[in-house]
């Protein structure tokens, strides 16, 4: 019976849009900033939804949500989840499909009184946007180990709020620690937040690493000078060479296999039409799921700002903000995705995700792999984002026979 | 006599001085914004001035004033000044020196008791700036007759405050007009505001022009996308295309003779540094002493944005904020200034002024040129802006000088 097994695709849209007004702003989209309000009684519906499919709920003191049904065998969890707090103007999806799947993978394992030899263990992991506290993947960071839950606490957001009291004013957290939860294996289902799926016409995509990220903020300080009396030979533009820096970073991402780079911040100093700009701050992301490649992107850029600063008089000086390793996920656990996806019919590809989550978190210390579905036009961290209700469908259905695979 | 006649500098200083205590910053420079209670101030400097000098002073609706000291025979005016609002962190020479050194001239002549033949007048135009209200030049566009007194009085700040109500607050404006007021040659002693004298080791510019000028505000549209999950050749990056419009603005300067091009002002949106940018809005500062060849810039420029827009699927709409015909000064005042400059020994080339003056307003009605001294690194319209008190005394002198030739 079990590789017939589906899910239920109205009532896995259904809790999708019970969890959308949770936070729902008029554009159409979701605000539930990590540990506001809203991403509060976002967690509550989910510990509900939790609690009516009968799974035994615990909670970590950085408000971690661990769900658990039981297996045939006590061990290790077949582990599945993802997380429900948002950006400032989120989309429906982005976090919720994988834990509202995961609840749906249960609730049809209920409903057809499937049981498993490993227990099936839902999870929400607290604050992955790090929109308003750094870092992101916070929750996954401290279920690993590798984030103290007095560290994370300690974190302060823009107003000077740490992460402990806004912890305690939503009165959310629980007492327990998941250092006893053992993890046979790790899926998380997530949309894309790209558009290479749909581009391709794909319905999955099996994803088998995580790009490493790399963020450098450039200052650059030239000289104001009077752009109608200042010939252009005695400038020192600091504006024009991060215009410089902008297209090398293009030209980059042709040079270097599979490399991206991309400069979405940049500022200039005093930014007044007819003056010269003093100075210039930006920031480039760098992209590769190839440590080497990755490291040769950082190295090649430093050498041309160098370059180019210097060919113009302009001083720099640089803060490497985020280094982020690439994760290569476990090709057993892939397989299983990949099987699960070709035994469903499903169009699917193999794939490398551009964007980070939990994932790739636990995978650096557990098995662990991906299911993307498509995102409409490539759109994510916007109230447009959207992904079929056909999709989602064939999204938790993957997740099924994959968690069914690993659970035996 | 007259060719020994030489200005004081110690009293020219001191009034440069005294002025600069008006509006004082306690960073070293100064504010009298156009029409506010320091500008006040520094124009009831002026006029009390003129009055100690035996000027017969008049004051027009928009707060022009014109001190007059008799010629031998009555009829049209040589003519000289320039203005004593400023910028909101301004130095302590642009504009002034126009003006006291205007009225050093006239105390040398007192001193002297040199008669001419054409009456001189000293001038302190109103709001030369356009820092608070726009158009820049208001007072001397009134002047030429070129701007209605009732059109300027309605013009806004950013607050809704009109420049009637400015005015009207202030005290300041007279019920006098000067269309009765006959110009035989205008002359403006100003600081350069740019590198060129000090790097070429010359104490007098020559301003045989003013460059003519453009401003062309581009808007991009691209569309947002994840910088990780988004390949480069799916991207719509109105930033990138905005960098490539900066570095274009580089390549006209060096293909254009005498072109200058510049981007001081520039913004992205939503400016994340994981988002490609959707908006871009930057505004190009297109200056050439010539009409044909500025046109020309501008229409090199619009073709390379739409080509470079179009390359990356981007839409653009621009603006054209400013467009300002280039002036060429009188060759026969120009020529006074130069055989002035040459007597007297002063090191001096010929110049285009970079920068806008009243005199360029001038020069569209009667004979007029321009005098510059060097400003140390160039530096204008910033606290920082400084010229050496020989430089400050070269100028005047080479205007008292000029003036006198053409004075008779």
């Amino acid at each position: 019976m079990p590789a017939s097994l589906r899910v239920n695709a109205s009532r896995l849209q259904h809790h999708l849009d019970q969890l959308a007004r949770i936070g729902a702003l008029t554009t159409g989209g979701v605000c539930r900033l990590a540990f506001s309000e809203a991403d509060r009684q976002g967690r509550d519906y989910i510990e509900a939804r939790m609690r009516s499919l009968g799974l035994a709920v615990r909670i970590d003191r950085i408000g971690n949500i661990l769900g658990t049904r039981r297996g045939t065998r006590s061990g290790p969890l077949v582990l599945t989840g993802s997380h429900v707090d948002t950006v400032g103007t989120a989309g429906r999806f982005d976090g919720s499909l994988g834990v509202i799947g995961a609840l749906e993978v249960v609730e049809t394992l209920n409903d057809a009184a499937v049981s498993t030899d490993h227990p099936v263990g839902v999870i929400a992991f607290a604050n992955e946007e790090g929109a308003r506290f750094m870092p992101d993947m916070m929750g996954s960071l401290v279920f690993r180990g590798d984030l103290q839950v007095g560290d994370a606490r300690s974190r302060v957001d823009r107003d000077g709020v740490s992460v402990g009291e806004a912890i305690d004013r939503t009165g959310y957290a629980g007492t327990d620690d998941f250092t006893d939860v053992g993890v046979h294996a790790y899926l998380e289902l997530h949309i894309e937040q790209g558009p290479i799926l749909e581009n391709a016409n794909m319905t999955i995509g099996v994803v088998e690493a995580v790009q490493g990220l790399t963020w450098i903020t450039f200052t650059l300080t030239g000289a104001t000078a009077h752009a109608g009396a200042t010939p252009i030979d005695m400038r020192r533009d600091a504006g024009y060479v991060a215009a410089a820096i902008v297209q090398y970073a293009r030209t980059l991402s042709h040079e270097i296999e599979s490399q991206r780079a991309t400069v979405g911040l940049l500022s200039l100093s005093p930014n007044i039409v007819n003056v010269v700009a003093e100075h210039a701050r930006l920031t480039v992301d760098l992209r590769n799921p190839d440590a080497d490649r990755l490291a040769m992107a950082e190295e090649r850029l430093h050498r041309f700002v160098a370059g180019a600063a210097a060919a113009e008089r302009v001083t720099v000086s640089h803060t490497t903000d985020v280094r982020v390793p690439p994760v290569r996920f476990d090709p057993v656990v892939a397989g299983h995705v990949q099987d699960a996806a070709t035994a469903l019919g499903c169009r699917s590809m193999r794939m490398v995700s551009g964007a980070g989550h939990d994932a790739q978190i636990l995978a650096a210390k557990f098995p662990a792999a991906m299911i993307f579905v498509p995102s409409r036009g490539g759109i994510s961290h916007n109230v447009m984002e959207f992904t079929s209700t056909a999709d989602l469908e064939a999204g938790a259905n993957v997740l099924l026979h994959a968690a069914l695979r690993l659970a035996g």
